[in-house]
């Protein structure tokens, strides 16, 4: 209760699975007096593109642009595009952020890897020499809900897919350990639109369920052993 | 000589050294008699967002827009959008696709992924029962030559950032494998921003050396032994 939450939730549909989803932890949580907040990618239409429309006003060296230096720079000086402070503040106020999403080749859809990619920039984030368990974003949690397109038996050391755990290295570790964030387990929906109604509603109510003891879960050991044993 | 080589390049600046490797791969592939083509990403402010826009005219399914099932529908009736048609021909006609790119947070740039995200799309690239050694885009190479911020020591099973290899596999295994493009050796500059200006060239060197012999290479086992021994 009085915990503030942040959904960054990337599905163009809002009767999809995702979008059911995303329903139930913002019913859920507001329940529980927590404060929900939501950045619907779509929705906003949010720009996935690093360039240099994300610095207002002069560059710090016009003559070769350097994207990673020159929003360092901007985020110093308050000269970061509107979008990205506004993403920033919900970052900054957030106890935990959830990120929902189908999972898309292995990895974000294109619009969340931007938000990733434009938010989370050096100086906000992370800083030289203050990254992983010195990140800047500390006392924050961070769990990953996504769907598949491939079942369970896909995504295991046996299927072609690999351990599932694989593809959450570069996004558990690779940015939100990086910053600081610890992490939760991870919450998969196998193969959604391949399972009976039924099933799709078990997986919702498990949902449900799950977010019900939340704030009593420990995070993960966010190290290579519980990606790749 | 007489190869086809598609280049999908991700970074803002045509000064960065991304920029250099991607000149010298133009110069020497095309020395060597191939026919390169070079599709520039934020020069042509390519649209990462997989949306409804992609579809021309109507939709399978109006009720609930599902993106896979109609850019699948839209690609057997002809109806992806200009931009994704002209990308998918470059795919088609290629021998070799090189990606060139920055790694951005153990992955690809949000740009580069969109391309991903909506260019091989079911039907053009895999099908129901045709993925992995089955894919569409059979006989056909690939190759992900980037450049990291952190160093080749940080990349390393000792390493905090882990082996190199655990982010190449949601882009080498779970797409181009996925599609039946075979994989190279990536190529991998680490750290250029943070070495002296004789090692840049040196990187440099290493490429267009690399590039003279490459049509030799065996392609990967892209299996999971490959990625996490």
């Amino acid at each position: 209760p009085g915990k503030k939450v942040l959904i960054v939730y990337a599905h163009q549909e809002p009767k999809s699975f995702n979008g059911s989803l995303l329903k139930i932890a913002v019913e859920e949580l507001t329940k529980q007096g927590c404060s929900v907040t939501v950045s619907d990618l779509y929705a906003m239409q949010f720009e996935p593109r690093a360039t240099r429309n994300d610095i207002v006003g002069h560059l710090h060296n016009p003559e070769a642009f350097n994207y990673g230096v020159e929003t360092w720079e901007a985020y110093k000086r308050g000269g970061l595009s509107k979008d990205l402070v506004e993403e920033q503040k919900k970052v900054q106020e957030a106890d935990l952020l959830i990120f929902q999403f189908p999972l898309f080749w292995f990895s974000m859809p294109a619009i969340l890897k931007g938000w990733m990619d434009r938010v989370l920039v050096q100086g906000f984030a992370y800083d030289l020499s203050k990254a992983y368990d010195g990140g800047l974003l500390q006392d924050k949690l961070s769990l990953f809900s996504f769907t598949t397109g491939g079942g369970q038996e896909m995504y295991s050391n046996e299927g072609i897919g690999g351990d599932i755990r694989y593809v959450l290295w570069p996004m558990q570790h690779g940015i939100m350990h990086f910053c600081g964030v610890k992490v939760l387990n991870p919450h998969i929906c196998y193969a959604p639109e391949r399972v009976s109604e039924e099933k799709r509603k078990e997986m919702l109510t498990a949902w449900t369920q799950r977010l019900k003891t939340l704030w009593k879960e420990e995070p993960i050991d966010c190290s290579p052993e519980w990606y790749f044993k």
